[in-house]
């Protein structure tokens, strides 16, 4: 996890202070659940918490050299500190049963703090989308001028796509709140489903549903595509911010600090380095979901293989999507708009943008499609080459001029009437209603 | 879409004769709302309809050859089935808005049926979990044995993956039944959102919240994630069945039909390769998240980069994830279970699956772990070696038999109390309400 | 493998037709090297060569859907046409002899279709380097206008990353012309080496190294792992030249056929939808990597969870890269540049693109660098602010016109001096020697 | 980059300390080769090498938080310590002819890490193969018996494509060695082609054939590829002996340590962790593909997305690697093989790895394919039913009684004749001719 790419809060988070601080929790819960099922003595869990313990990573590590067990030396370290009281800790539980609860409980902190950021992300997109509902844009496929558009309605489609990826990562953090103490092999052969189910429930989470020694990778994998979703969804908006900066459009700006430089050798340069930056990230966030999917097929009552991998890929997937998040969220609320320049390149095809318009009211006339179809092409044509304003050059097409008077015409043209809807998508985008992530509840 | 790897009704599916079809069913849809809302002339629809349009593939790519655009070439034909009438066909659309809407027909399609195979893979594996709930076997971990466990319990275990998949599909699939019928830029421009969703209604979509020129394509993406996630699944099922099938292992084999030949050398082999085929498959729809998640980031109101990809992955990923299902319902359905075979491996180490348990028996005792943990890995160790049962090493353990007398060694290795909690967990899985389909409903 | 993005010659070459033709082809090089060592009887090949053998699909697939399987099926059908001889076709070898040395030859042509593809499209950015040596552009970092570079320089480096690409297909072919026929686990338990070197230089193939039951999948890898990095390329060219078609830009504009129509309801529209294609066709085909690298990791000798991935990804991914390869080379070829265009987008910053030259030339008369940055960032912010050209910005600067006279200022932003060594760049990547192919020769 | 999944060496030429080092000799060498061209005044170079410059992190750190510029907080940093002179530092460049100058000089050098590793690897490999060339071992496809091979046959395949990865890594690091010092967009607007060259050679690197802003990124995707595939070779090695370690087969074991402890809770286990551990950094490094191909498509003459991706992923890649190829030397190399379990295994279907020999003896008496097949086939599935050994089953066939006696029989049982070609295969393998890596010299 780079310093440069991550939050304070998700370094703590997946530190390996606050790991050894959240396998105690899951202990401590275990052993509180045994205390209460009469498994361990009474009294144990009031003096193992009176006994103040406080798991030193180094200290850890240095045992775990010699045992090349993690599990163990955590233990081993625990002894050393609570005396022999310490012994009930992990009391008939394998490694798993404590490692895979407390990833979900790590694991679901991290989620948070992504959902935190992207709803931060989501109001500011939804404050745009209402500030710009009547912003006049052009709209434009394949990279080419379409028809009008308005810049709200950009931000709203971005706001439900992000509520969409909101959704997903809520889903994902859900079915990731699963914790498992069923032993070795998930048959609860020393403990019961019954203290499993009271420690988890300490602990915010709920219990695997059929476990072999792990919680099964599926959760695990939905995590990632659900934010390898996410990444896409930034991806798409940084993307399409960077066409908007380009030196030829220059209709929005990423925020640019003031004592900040271009470039070390063109000063005058604003680079969209933010944008560019979290699509970098978006690609890299996306590629840990293959390793993620791999990890599903473990052998029989499980392999470890899928140990390491999410070692890696857990903390970078989830620390880089936040900054990410947090990144993009600056971006939109600083967001630097030309409304002057959107609206020269609404004009810049002279009209060509209202030729789909043209079109259909001829066809509306009665004319059949392929030769309305022509003529507003010759006409359009015309225009491309610049012999004049798209209005002007249908005025030289004899079907138009028989058809439509000037009146009818100007009306074509009417930007009111084309974008008379912008409102009420917007309306209905920061209005729906987003269905409660789905769960077991 | 190969025929090796796909139902006739998939390949119908994806056929350009159902893609047609599906085109004209859309835009007939969209014409009958046009024509309530008056944009189109009273009996346009039902003219149309008396018209029994029939679109031929070959007749419409000829035409394609031409025009290079396939939704013009669609048209025209359209126009020379249907007479002067059928230019109100599309009337105010862009190619997108039937297409897209028309591609959410045939996915959600596509997704019904594989939901089916996986309803039927599912019941497979509840009946053999159910069957086998207390069919003894050796639970496994690195591949090692661990401690005693049922294949009832594996297999609602996969019971439970499965049902998680199923509802991530479902999930998938209601994002995927949205259409748009809202222009070339999305904005209602020459129509109404009243228009789409009287259409859509009548084609049981959804209106896209707030759309391009198209649907945002992190819906597909999902789609793609959600099986590549089942995939993931299958794969593990299939991994862990080839297991089971090894030569030194024998537990169970996949069906084997009469009449085959398991190899053109060594004719005794029986090789599990329907298992293995699944396991291909499954990487092969692994692999087409990617572009699926790539495909998201579109330029603007669109580009039509997607469009290639889609035409290659929807219907191969969802041809080939369906006929991996069905193929695995018929291998989990037709197993070959050797419940000899699985006793006789449970055994094979003489009783070390035990030592977790008497480890703890000792712990309980009032023996630090440590020591504990010494004297069970040299019986241990010593079994391993060939010296003996584990049982009779723990005898000659004077930690053991201090403490504990014959009779008190006997509970510790008996089967039934340690998995006294099978029933219970398989009775939970398979009776786990699994919640609805998150919707917007 | 659709036929809307493949050639008659690829779909031809993985056709069933001659996927048995090439079986035949491997049996009857294996048969001739039996006779050779006398392992089969004098006059077998001739006789069989007489026999004028014609594999027939549909016969091969009746017998397939009986025994399952399909090389049995093959044998199978050439004894009914060749009779009692042909039981000496396949004589000593698995069927994996037969099937990889064939996949080997298929695999090699698809790859020499490719090469020749590639080889035309490195000739069209040849031709259009030349061309446009000293075509003038500005040259963009970030979407941002940057310094001057001229359009020969573009297509140059596009040059040189089309060799490479094609370098890494040639090393991957050679790497895939291996074949084997070393009998079930490799080791000629039933042949020799002998027979294999000649049956295998008879088919222009070579021996593996050390084979299993096949050929080991990591040569299977490196030719999408090459391909994958080819599609890189393409796409690289298509998103830039998309770029340059925005309407903003309208720098090259991608061939438009004379009946083509634009959009269906916007016909003034040339939009880049060859480059669009290819952008998808390249993301479809980079995803084929994962699966061929989760290929490689087969069971012992082999298990057979390759082959149906390869039955999808190699005709797949070879087909649509032939296919991208030859839609880009018409679009290289047929590119409509616009000289003007570029001239004018390169004075679009009003000379702000000398920026970096002018901040050198005082660094050079001894000025500190962030003195000389801030005067020139100052000037370059109020040309961008549209006070005027850069050269009249800087002409209010104290700074510099202290320092240079107007003669001097002129010198700075000559563009000849700025692209001097564009042709000795040029020319320096169309006359790199391209080593040739690694390969074990 | 994690510590416990890196080297001590790896870490550092990855750290900061290193990367500003690595970046003041980059520009160092440009300045000398630019005091050799008469742009930098005489001594220049020799003041600054006195100056004996030494980057700090920290102080980078503080400045780049006000700049937001990475390079120009080193330069200030430089000009801090060196005083006036160091204002020629960096001297018409632009920060990418220092940046990805020293990526490449970083990157090659962890790539020959990579190297030392691998060749470490395949020594391991290549003595346990001629350790083991006649050690016998059952052939095993589909995870089921086939045919008698060798140990030393695995470890020639293995090392054999070992070899093949090095390879491929060669080549990639040999494409990796290109630096460039071109200016802002490539064209040498403020320095010379010669200038490069000489500052390049004097770091050991050539000079890009044609570069924009950047050093093209397929050339970084080649490396990604490389190791992916390097990745799948040790994933295939790992699974294949955590096959040999499960407790069914038990004929291989990786090392391990005397204080080591197996499992928290069954002390006997002895679990393939490292293997597994190998497995999954192999799934790991192999995700890292798809980020560095798509990072391939780079707008216009650069835009920095890419950078973002490579701070994560090139570290992280070749640290995982080489950490990965260490691993399993150490496996190779202590490899705890059991021979006569090895034996025991191959006999353990009681002969019926013979019966594709059996086959074709019949075959060659003149007996048809299909008649023998029956006949081999009922006595194996005999033996597989447990009636007897294979031989014995045989004897029971009345084809083979009458067309064999016993010592025919009793040759087509010997396993010498079977392996006849074993250390042919295996000095084929180690005595190979590697090619050269393919470079551009």
């Amino acid at each position: 996890m780079l310093d440069r790419y991550s939050t304070q809060e998700m370094r703590h988070l997946w530190s390996p202070e606050n790991q050894y601080a959240s396998w105690l929790k899951v202990e401590m819960a275990a052993l509180w659940a045994m205390e209460q099922q009469g498994i361990v003595p009474p009294g144990t869990y009031q003096e193992l918490e009176a006994a103040n313990l406080k798991p030193d990573p180094a200290a850890i590590e240095e045992i775990e050299a010699v045992t090349r067990h993690d599990v163990i030396a955590f233990l081993t370290h625990m002894e050393q500190q609570g005396g022999d009281v310490a012994k009930w800790l992990h009391f008939g539980m394998t490694s798993s049963d404590m490692l895979d609860t407390s990833l979900a409980l790590r694991l679901v902190e991290a989620l948070d703090l992504i959902l935190e950021a992207a709803g931060r992300l989501a109001d500011a997109l939804a404050k745009q989308a209402r500030t710009h509902v009547t912003t006049l844009m052009v709209g434009r496929t394949h990279g080419i001028h379409a028809e009008p558009t308005t810049l709200g309605l950009m931000f709203a489609g971005w706001y439900a796509e992000m509520q969409r990826s909101i959704s997903r990562v809520q889903d994902a953090r859900n079915q990731a709140a699963y914790g498992k103490i069923s032993g070795a092999v998930g048959t609860y052969g020393h403990l019961s489903p019954e203290i499993e189910r009271m420690a988890l429930e300490r602990l915010g989470l709920k219990p695997e549903t059929v476990s072999t020694q792990v919680v099964p990778r599926d959760r695990h994998a939905q995590v990632l595509a659900a934010l390898a979703m996410m990444a896409g969804s930034l991806e798409r908006f940084a993307v399409n911010l960077r066409h908007m900066q380009r030196t030829e459009v220059s209709e929005a700006f990423e925020p640019f600090g003031s004592g900040q430089k271009g470039s070390s050798a063109m000063p005058h340069k604003r680079n969209p380095i933010l944008l560019e930056n979290i699509t970098g990230l978006a690609r890299t966030v996306r590629g840990y979901v293959m390793p993620a999917l791999e990890n599903m097929a473990l052998w029989h009552e499980r392999d470890i293989s899928h140990s390491s991998v999410e070692r890696v890929i857990l903390p970078d997937a989830t620390s880089l999507m936040q900054f990410a998040l947090l990144r993009m969220s600056r971006v939109i609320e600083g967001l630097d708009i030309s409304e002057d320049r959107l609206l020269e390149n609404l004009w810049l095809t002279k009209g060509l943008v209202f030729s789909g318009t043209v079109l259909l009211a001829l066809v509306r006339k009665g004319v059949p499609r392929t030769r309305a179809y022509e003529a507003v092409q010759r006409a359009g044509l015309a225009t491309y080459r610049g012999a004049g304003t798209f209005r002007q050059m249908l005025e030289r097409e004899q079907l138009v001029t028989e058809l439509m008077d000037p009146e009818e015409l100007d009306r074509l043209f009417d930007l009111g009437h084309h974008l008379r809807h912008a409102r009420e998508i917007v309306d209905r985008a920061l209005n729906e209603k987003h269905p409660l992530p789905q769960g077991d509840s």
